[in-house]
């Protein structure tokens, strides 16, 4: 069901300097910058890797104020990864699946994620604390 | 420098029971289990995808005890993502280079890491956060 590791989400407190921190420490190039003012971040995609099974990537997570997810996790817990999101082929088939086990879906259906992606999140706390987020690209199988 | 995500990895309370989850809500397949008595940890490795440039898991990490890196994790974030493992080349190389940068290395010399592979940690305060784990598989580039 799964087809890669499509990104891991970081939250920060200031997206420009971290862009720039992973540049010039990882050497990752920012495929897509993007405000997603539905979910209240700022958002850079940053390409770990390249592979016929889609790209991963580093997503860098600034929250547009306090009162966002992306907000209350920075109050919360500090900068650090917030959730990891795994690429699948079809995110309506995956969703009925994983549903029908139990897990709670926080997205019953697939709403806009970064770069024209088809995106849903599951409930951390069927997932052992793991914010999980499953991502079917616009661009990849 | 960075060729892949090559793991997520999650601290869990119950690595059989965890197991059992992913293999069931998520259809991934464990390609190794093993202890890590210096990193405090019984571990497994669950492929999530596999692609020329290196495989990517899902690591859940059980702490052998409450005295350990996971089991203290666990008593203060509970469970969740833990770290994340990018995949290098050549892990002295890459050490080398990122410690030029200012960031602090947890390992200076590289160590024994899961299925053989060649690890090392970098300082989370110098990588907004984020644990950050070198992976030189033993494997794959």
């Amino acid at each position: 069901m799964l087809t890669r590791i499509d990104h891991i989400g970081i939250a920060c407190r200031d997206l420009a300097e971290k862009i720039a921190f992973y540049q010039s420490t990882f050497g990752l190039t920012v495929i897509s910058e993007e405000t997603n003012a539905e979910q209240g971040v700022r958002e850079a995609m940053l390409m770990v890797a390249d592979a016929p099974a889609g790209t991963s990537y580093v997503q860098l997570l600034e929250p547009l104020g306090s009162d966002t997810p992306v907000g209350r996790f920075l109050a919360r817990r500090g900068e650090g990864i917030h959730h990891v999101g795994y690429g699948v082929a079809d995110i309506t088939a995956a969703l009925g699946a994983i549903g029908a086990t139990g897990v709670r879906l926080l997205d019953a259906r697939p709403r806009h994620g970064s770069m024209g992606a088809a995106i849903a999140f599951l409930h951390p706390a069927d997932v052992g604390g793991v914010l999980t987020e499953l991502v079917q690209s616009a661009r990849q199988p």
